[in-house]
Parts: C-alpha cells; sequence; structure tokens
C-alpha cells in the first residue's frame, strides 16, 4: 500500500500560507488538555475526582509501581527546552520557543498518539536543567529535549539520562541522525553503493553534526571529514572545545586541512547542517554518483536543482523538493516504540532499528527522488515504533 | 432556570462506585492532549510546524508580550503538588498524588473550559518547590498549588505569589475557604441571621482552618475560636508553631481553653474540617438555631441526621446528604476568572466576589437544605469567573 504523497517523484508545489493565516492558527496555542469521560454526573465525579481517585491514590502509594498503570504520566512524553537554540533563530528564550514546543506535542499525538506537554524552562545552566527534570520526575514518563544549543546539549542530554530511569532523548541530536541514516540507506540501496566505503564531509560540528557523525561511523563508514565555521576539524586544530577535540580523534583519518573546498574534492558525500552556502563549484568536485543532503532550512545549503547536475542523489528539509528529511519520520515512532517497550533508556540499537524501519517503508517506491516516506506517511510511526520496542527487547550490545 | 439537581430537598441516595469501576476508569490516566487543528497536510504541518512556527517564534522573541496571543500557556493552570497531604491520606508522596492532581485538571476543563496540567514535584523542600515553579514559569499561565501540608503550604504559597507575576492559589485553603463563605451566607439569608454577630468554631487549624478563620474575620466575624488536636489555641498555649501563634492573636477574643467541649458550649456555628469525630451531646450543647458544617471527608465529623436533631442548617463534603460544601464549586470560576481578567494576583475582594457568585446562583431555591448549588451545577462556574474577573478590575482596597 502506498500513502498518497509517497510516489511524488517530481517537484511538489511550495506551500505558500499567508502570514495571517499562520498567526490566526497559532491564537491560544495549538493543544488542549481534554478528558477521556465526561464529567456530568454525580458518578463520574466520584469515580474520577473524590471520593473514588482516593483509592487509586491509595493503591500506587502502597505500589508505586501502579502509577504507570492508572496515571497518564507513564506514557506522557515531555517536550523539554530551554530556547537556546531554537529552528534556525538562535537563542530566543524559553517563551519564544513555545509554539515549537506545541508544534512537537501536536506531532507526537499526530503521529504516535502521544500524549505530551511542552515544559519550556527559564534557565540555560545544566545544573538548573538536570536537577528541575529530576524534581519533575513522577509527571512524566519520557523526555525529548529539544532546541538546546550545542555543546551544552551533549552534557545536558547525558546527564539527564543518568538522573532519569526513562527514555531521553535529544532530537536534534538524535531524530535528525535516525532520518539522515535512512536517506542514505536509500541513497545508497538506489545507487548500489557500499555505505561503509564512501567518503564523507559533514558541514557543522553542532548538535546534528555531531550526532550523525556518530550514527555514521557506527554504521562502518570510515572516511568522515567534519567542518565547523572555522574549517576541518583535525589534529591541527588548538581552538576546540572538548567534545569536538573528541570528535577530531575519530574523523579526519586522512589527516585533511583547509576548508569546505579541500574536503569536498572527490568526495562521495556531502551532509549539510549548518546555516552556510556551498558554491555549485564545489559539489562539481566530488566524486561522480555522489549524494547531497543539504539540511539546513529554510534555504539548502545549495539548491537542489543545482546540485542535481552534478550529484546522482540529492535531498534537503523542505517539502516542496523530492526527498525531505524531516524529523517527524523518527521522533514520533521512537518514543512510542520505547514507551512500549517500557525501555529505560533509549539506545543506538534503538536508533538503528528506527532507521530501518524509515527505509522499509518506502519499499518498491524507492527512487533517487525518494529515498525517504513521505513526512506525512501514516505508516511510518507505527513501523518506527514496532521495531524500536523489538530492538528494546533485545540485549544492549 | 434551576439545573437539575439544584433542587434536591432530600437525602440523595449514595453512589455506590465498584473499585474495579473505578481502578478501570484510571487506566492510562484520565487526561489527553489533543490537537486544535489536525495535522495531516503539508499545508497544516507547514503552519503548525517548520516553516511556519518559525515566524511565531521570532515575533514573540521581539515581543514578549505575544506569547499571552500565541501560545496556550497564558490560559494553560498548573497543578501542582508533593503530595504531602493529598485529600485524607497525607504524605503519600508526587506519583501517589497524579490521580488527584489529573482529577483537578479534568474538573478545571469541564467545569470552566480551561486547559491545566497536573505537575507532581519530587520535593518536599520549599525553596525547590519556589525555585522549580520560577524556572517553568514561561510553561503555564496560572498556578493552582494541591494538597501541600500545613504549615509549609502557608510560607509555599506566599513565596510562589511573590515570585510569580500570575494567578496562584492553594485550593486548600481559599478553595474552601471561599465555598465556606458562600455556604454560609446562605445559611445566615435562610435562617435570617446576622453573620458577623456569630459565635464560630473551627476544628482544625491546617490550610483549610487557617484560610476559613481569615475569610470568616475578613467579613466581619468577631468570636471565630480555633481547635487543633490539642483543643483551643489561644494565648495560653505555649506548643503553637508561628503560624498558630499569629492565629491566637487574631482569634479567641474570650480567651476561652479547653477542648472541644468548651468551645461549642453556646456556640452558633461548627465548622468541622479535621478528621475527628465530634459527639451528638456536645452540638447539642451549641446554641439554638445553630449551623453546622461538618466537612471531614468522607467521614464527617458527625453524620448529619444527628447534627440535624440540634442544628437548624447542616452542612458536609458529601454528594449524598444535601448541601455539599465542594472545592469544585469555587476553584474552576476563580482561575477563569482571573485568567480572562487578566489579572496577575488573586486577591481577597476576588475571592469574596466568588463566594457571593457562588451563592447568587442558589438563588430562589435556598433553603435549610438548599444552601449551596449543586456541585454539577453548570451555571456556577460561569457565574464565578465573571464575578471573579469583574473584582480582579476594581482597585484593590
Amino acid at each position: 500500500m502506498s500513502s498518497p504523497e509517497s510516489s511524488s517523484s517530481t517537484r511538489t508545489p511550495q506551500v505558500v500560507v499567508e502570514d495571517s493565516e499562520i498567526f490566526d492558527s497559532h491564537e491560544g496555542g495549538k493543544l488542549s488538555v481534554e478528558l477521556k469521560y465526561p464529567l456530568d454526573t454525580q458518578r463520574a465525579l466520584s469515580i474520577a475526582y473524590t471520593p473514588g481517585v482516593a483509592q487509586v491514590s491509595r493503591a500506587i502509594a502502597t505500589d508505586r509501581t501502579l502509577a504507570a498503570k492508572y496515571t497518564w504520566a507513564h506514557r506522557l512524553v515531555a517536550v523539554v527546552s530551554d530556547g537556546s537554540a531554537v529552528l534556525g533563530l538562535g537563542d530566543i528564550g524559553a517563551a519564544a520557543s513555545l509554539p515549537v514546543m506545541e508544534g512537537k506535542s501536536a506531532l507526537f499525538k499526530a503521529f504516535a498518539g502521544l500524549d505530551s506537554i511542552p515544559i519550556v524552562l527559564d534557565t540555560k545552566d545544566p545544573d538548573e536543567i538536570v536537577e528541575t527534570l529530576i524534581r519533575l520526575r513522577p509527571t512524566f514518563g519520557a523526555v525529548n529535549l529539544e532546541d538546546i544549543s550545542a555543546p551544552r546539549c551533549f552534557e545536558i542530554e547525558r546527564r539527564v539520562i543518568e538522573a532519569l530511569d526513562c527514555p531521553v532523548m535529544h532530537d536534534d541530536q538524535h531524530g535528525t541522525a535516525i532520518v539522515v541514516l535512512a536517506a542514505l540507506t536509500g541513497a545508497c540501496t538506489v545507487l548500489d553503493r557500499d555505505m561503509s566505503a564512501l567518503r564523507v564531509v559533514v558541514s557543522g560540528a553542532g548538535a546534528a553534526g555531531v550526532a550523525c557523525t556518530n550514527i555514521l561511523l557506527a554504521k562502518g563508514i570510515k572516511d568522515i571529514t567534519v567542518l565547523d565555521s572555522k574549517g576541518i576539524i583535525g589534529a591541527d586544530r588548538t581552538d576546540l572545545n572538548p567534545f569536538k577535540a573528541e570528535l577530531a580523534e575519530r574523523t579526519n583519518p586522512s589527516g585533511r586541512t583547509g576548508g569546505l573546498a579541500e574536503a569536498l574534492d572527490g568526495a562521495d558525500m556531502f551532509l549539510g547542517l549548518s546555516a552556510g552556502v556551498v558554491p555549485e563549484e564545489l559539489i562539481a568536485t566530488m566524486a561522480p554518483n555522489g549524494i547531497v543532503f543539504a539540511l539546513s532550512n529554510p534555504d539548502p545549503e545549495i539548491h537542489p536543482d543545482a546540485a542535481r547536475k552534478h550529484a546522482a542523489v540529492v535531498a534537503t528539509g523542505r517539502s516542496d523538493f523530492p526527498n525531505q528529511i524531516n524529523n517527524v519520520l523518527a521522533f514520533p515512532g521512537v518514543f512510542r516504540g520505547a514507551l512500549d517497550a517500557h525501555a529505560r533508556r533509549i539506545t543506538e540499537k534503538m536508533k538503528v532499528a528506527a532507521a530501518e524501519a524509515i527505509f522499509s517503508v518506502v519499499g518498491d517506491d524507492l527512487a533517487v527522488d525518494h529515498i525517504v516516506p513521505s513526512a506525512l506517511d501514516p505508516r511510518v510511526g507505527p513501523a518506527v515504533a514496532a521495531a524500536v520496542a523489538a530492538a528494546a527487547q533485545e540485549p544492549v550490545g
């Protein structure tokens, strides 16, 4: 079965939405909290509130594990941000990040049937963020960290994972990495190329750049060159923060130096995760049969039409070009699968399983301009959830 | 117009609900988060999420006040508890308190159309509770503190009010006080008695006892005797915490000493807010034409049938007897009115206005066994909200 949008193989018209419509539809926010049962009779009130609810509270007080069965917390995702790296807007603060978090909660419901609440924090201190989530712990069942700036996001995610015995994922890192892996699997399959033999250039050493590099290394790719705003990250650089220094040890095996021109010359894949611009001439220097993922949004690092002159497969983050790489393909199903499996961690195996599930939905529709499913394909969420839940049952390896 | 239940003048049958039905209807919790608009087209996704949402976030970053218009936070009530004094169950912890907080959120929606989220905190330290709510501030628009033990609740409420520029109310204190004042207004009206001349006995010096005493003092009642578990609170007591010592200065003008027997002898009103038992013989010593509010739940301090032999008006917290005094008459409308009026505080004027509005709904149905509206009367929430909003516009006096 193919979803309505899954076989679009040419450029779809860009959705043009007037500003007024965007603002109108945000009035009062995008979410509502609803009752599962109406509260319009004395009987209903006696069940949901006093005196009935006392029995449920007493039972949980006696056996804490019952909270998972008789409250919504167990399957509730907290979408948590400090507003420090919101979309391409940067550090705009917690209040201004809330529309994005509401949108994320809406996507959790629409694509995985999960309830979630936006939690925006008026602090950027990692200690305070971790401490706050520890105190809030009985309120939710999983944490989607969102739009937290690098390199703080690495420490915060690590510490939140350590502190909370529930699924935690910084989506800007791992959601992106999962979908990039899925799309690269599609690209390599349609081009009949060996993924592990690719020479890959990653532009951007922030949250997404680091996470994508890690998942590609884990999949066996040996030659990855990562660039930050100052150029190629390597042993020669003396200005690296600890996270980039650590990256330098695991990447750039040939010891390349310089900038994008030196990196791209003869490369097989370009993965753009920064707001930079890549001239067409540099894409032209890549090896034949190449792959370009220009994921900067809303303006890809290179226009896909230009990239397609030199590369065999081109993907962007935009919905109006083929091969849209969008995190919504991953995070709803990843959390749904983790919660379905009562997982306490989101492991590397679960992330790889999610990528494989996304790729599997493409099926027979695989083509150079259809390496990933549509962001709206309703088959993706359940497929990812099932794969992630299955992977959660496997021993950690 | 009379609501279906508003003219019940005899005992209604107790709602008997099997345990299994209570637990079944709590499975997975009582709330869900829903989308205001479906997310099933590329256009909808472009509005609610990227790229459209960036415009909204950018606008709020430029003008922070727009968060009130374009997110749900402005009208979102956080129902916050540390689980330290849950119903009559005591300190059962945050996780076990969650079913009550979910119920509270359900009541906010059902009776005032307000969205709310339960926030249960795994700390009982007042500093940490206040600090956590400060950090969460951009997430919500009002705070309903709930089931926090006395005397901690007084300090926590005071500090949260000082720290956050939004409506904050500890419902166990003020919700109870508002409904007690409404019911007492009804009782005095039907009995044609002067409220300020009543000699009142308050049993219980916890959250509700202190708040009810305060609102009755503010309404001009001069002779109030408060008891805690050790007896009458007065100048002779050397074992009082600072809150009770302060209460001793403002109550018990005749300097009564002793216990419930000494307090009730000749009293006009008994207000029971503890889990104690009051023997019928003591109620019999009250002055004629008396008022008994026996609000302990599920077991009133004295059975209403026994109290009615000696008192002219009897009320309890139970739905199966006449005159149910239930906080749900107050808190949904109080918060709705405060938020409708963009109030930054819930003032004493607003609380008194809420009580008057609750009483006003009784109207021509006023009778000794109908001094307050039914907890399910759909007219109450809007009436309270309108009165509170109007009072919020008045200068603080």
